[in-house]
């Protein structure tokens, strides 16, 4: 099961490109919610929520699509009559992973639409994919490919992390940290993803790193905790770019604050009110 | 220790009753607690509750005896003093399941006694038999049969999620996200006891899949997720037909939502009317 | 490292005293905290708890003086200069064991004294003996014994959950169903080392079980899983027997209870007050 | 990839520092927490906890350079040009490790600045610290050395104990259970890093312990927890002196008490006065 350079890459953009919007969303909703704590309907937010989802279930339909389309994949076809054996079941796997990121993303849109869904169901959902993302990754065969099962079985620790954690945030939910941890094991997942494009098949070609020399571990297991670092870092720098935008100067009365904040609300509300119409109360359940 | 199919179904069904029976029943009342909130007293609920217990009981004790009394089955002689060796351990084995599942049939029946048993034993006693029966089958010896033993540690997984997710219940109890995960993870359970029988003794005769072949290990392990991804769907239809029959126009004014409801709990309670007499009085204590 | 049934079973009694009377005192005290909520002062359990934390101090410094100084023993000595090599360190691996028992013991007594200690400290430290047990059962060196291996990483099973299980309590203190999990997984404890004292040194002589038969370990497995359902009734049963005994005829009116309740209270304490005089007020910690 | 001794007793004496330092701290808090609830506003802590980030972060930015810049060092040299291959990565390993300390400790000085950082983002960057130092031990390649990888086995248990308490404390933030645990884990890793120093290099010259004799595995694996008992006698001791320290004798009245905690807090905050002057408050989030 050769790993292409060019899906790895894709899929790694993907998890990017979210832990990145994450990193700018969620530390200013928190700010948002230190400083006008209770008193303003949280409307744009939940549109923010629903097209997140519908931007998730885009990206995993279009990933099923492509997985089984492309001239080497496998068509919709499972058993090859030809050879009486199974086809080439690599894309059927990250087929099955985005079939759960697909539900994840309807669970999103549905959840905030007037239908009075459970809260947390959405978090459910997106920890159930990421359990099952794991779970691929654990159980595909590697076969002798020692380095490919190291790079990836690191993977599986990025994804583990990020399913325990929003696991959690069905019952601690909007919790800051939760919500951090989330977005850095994405950016790590996202940035790992393109490490292993690059180590297993360079895009400039060649035959990828040496499988069996035992230095390339060691450096490897290293590089993953500077890929968690530079997430982390990352993850701090949006943090306080998007609040400096928001709040230039920093002593400032409160209701200075307080108006730049509304203002912010009101350009992300604006942004975001093209793209969903009503905006349903969700129905919330008190977690004891 | 080979798996006949006709048990390997039989056990699959129990599993899947109760997961289709929980897929209707806990979504309805998420719904009944969200429109009457503290104004109605839960007979309904209770009566329920008793004869599920009765029910998981009754099949427990068919199924030891089932185990025990078929031709082939041990006849409850567990040495065989002519071989001078234990007789043929695997319907012992079932056997051990099926009396922690028997033990939490009983609590579950006595807990709702007018006898003040502590609130959220039966919970504890259920995921003290899916513990049990997961031990069992993560230390049967499954000799050379690698695929077996894949299939099986498959099968651990959604036992231990179920286990794991039984026992947060102890303390998080009534809470719609855990009851849908559990109710998820039995279905899983029980369309997967199908899916190894089919695999290691087909019911029209066969060896069974080919033990050595690796494609077969990949194909199962995908297939462990779409069975999961249909118990996701199946759910989720059961909860929105059984939601669609309660309450068949959505666009409704509250008041009419809620005496719909209301219609729905004295049927429901007509029904279970019958099957327990004495609605005692359960002393709640109060999980910190 | 050979295992002597008399060490077996002495260590298994110790722990089964414990389960055997925590299945009497918890139910109990639960009872008594439903009936007359808040209106005691509950100095006669204090008392209780520290002649149960003196009872294991003495245990543990008897079982410490027992293993260093039998006639096979290491009398303190640690490194044998005369074959220049560890003396038997089985004698200290249990030591060890004890040790952490003692200071469990301790700590018991010291944080019911007057001295303000954080509640939850000896739960905490009973958990660290627990955890400590299962450390040196899991890293002793088996050899070729498969058998025993088997039959102390089951025995490593009821220790760890009983540990996790204290662990819980350092949060949820008084809580009814993890003091009856706690309590059956120390009768599951003791009922199994006896067990192992049986199939690894039988006391009628002869050289224990067949190491390498397989249908051994799945009888020992299941073994297993019978202790478990036996150490549930035992709970059941004592749990019974002792509300029964304290109020022989259930439908009573409340007042009834009570008095009988508050009589039991008073045997109680008349046996407990020899044991222990200054009542010290616990500080108690609010646990978030 | 050889341990050198000193390398192993510095980064032990900074791991025990810090639980000798917490040792004294907590139990003071404790102590100052119950005696005059509410009535004094805690800016020493906070002074404390700044220095402690800064202290923490100085010797992790120390140890980084020594790292590098050793004669034996890659001189921040990553490959090799030479041998066209990595240099030795050992330093690399722990360059990283260090790293992580360097965040969390800027993390600590900067989340009691006037920013407005959620609480709790300290102690997930420790969290995170070792979690990864734990992750680069256990994927350390020590080739045939078995002794050495029993020894890092023994130490990640203490390191991934501490890493989980930690994250506890995230949720669970002032709790004296989880801060006395914590210390206890930093003094074990502390005095353990000591022993793998000793038994892998000593200081004396020669060639370490026998990697082969079974013996020295159950020496060592009961040493570990002797090594925790020695923690946790040295907890209490300090805990106990510091508290002597505070209030000589004990049968004072409470006025008394008080009035000695608020000197000691008077003495505390002279001495940290030095350290940090902008005494912000920090904005605090209410977990649920």
């Amino acid at each position: 099961m050769p790993t292409s350079f060019l899906g790895s890459a894709l899929r790694g953009t993907f998890f990017f490109i979210f832990g990145l919007w994450w990193s700018v969303r969620y530390p200013l909703k928190y700010l948002r919610r230190k400083t006008n704590a209770e008193n303003q309907p949280s409307y744009g937010l939940r549109r923010v929520e629903v097209f997140e989802g519908a931007v998730k279930a885009f990206f995993a339909l279009a990933g099923i699509l492509v997985e089984q389309f492309v001239p080497s994949g496998p068509h919709l076809m499972l058993y090859s009559p030809k050879t009486h054996s199974w086809t080439d079941l690599t894309h059927w796997h990250y087929t099955t992973m985005y079939l759960f990121f697909l539900l994840s993303g309807i669970v999103d849109v549905v959840s905030h639409s007037p239908l009075k869904l459970p809260l947390g169901l959405d978090r459910l959902s997106l920890s159930v994919a990421l359990f099952m993302e794991g779970l691929l990754f654990c159980f595909r065969n590697y076969g002798d490919a020692a380095l490919d099962q190291h790079l990836h079985s690191l993977l599986a620790f990025a994804i583990f992390a990020g399913a325990l954690c929003v696991l959690l945030e069905v019952f601690l939910r909007d919790h800051i940290i939760l919500e951090c941890l989330r977005t850095s094991t994405f950016l790590l997942q996202g940035s790992w993803l393109w490490q292993i494009g690059f180590v297993l098949s360079p895009p400039w070609g060649g035959p990828g790193w040496d499988q069996t020399d035992s230095s390339n571990f060691s450096f490897l297991t290293m590089c993953f905790c500077w890929h968690y670092a530079g997430a982390l870092i990352t993850l701090a720098a949006n943090a306080a770019v998007s609040r400096w935008y928001v709040s230039p100067s920093k002593p400032k009365p409160l209701w200075e604050t307080q108006r730049c904040v509304t203002s912010y609300e009101n350009r992300a509300s604006a942004w975001s009110r093209g793209c969903w119409k009503g905006g349903g109360r969700l129905g919330a359940q008190h977690p004891s």
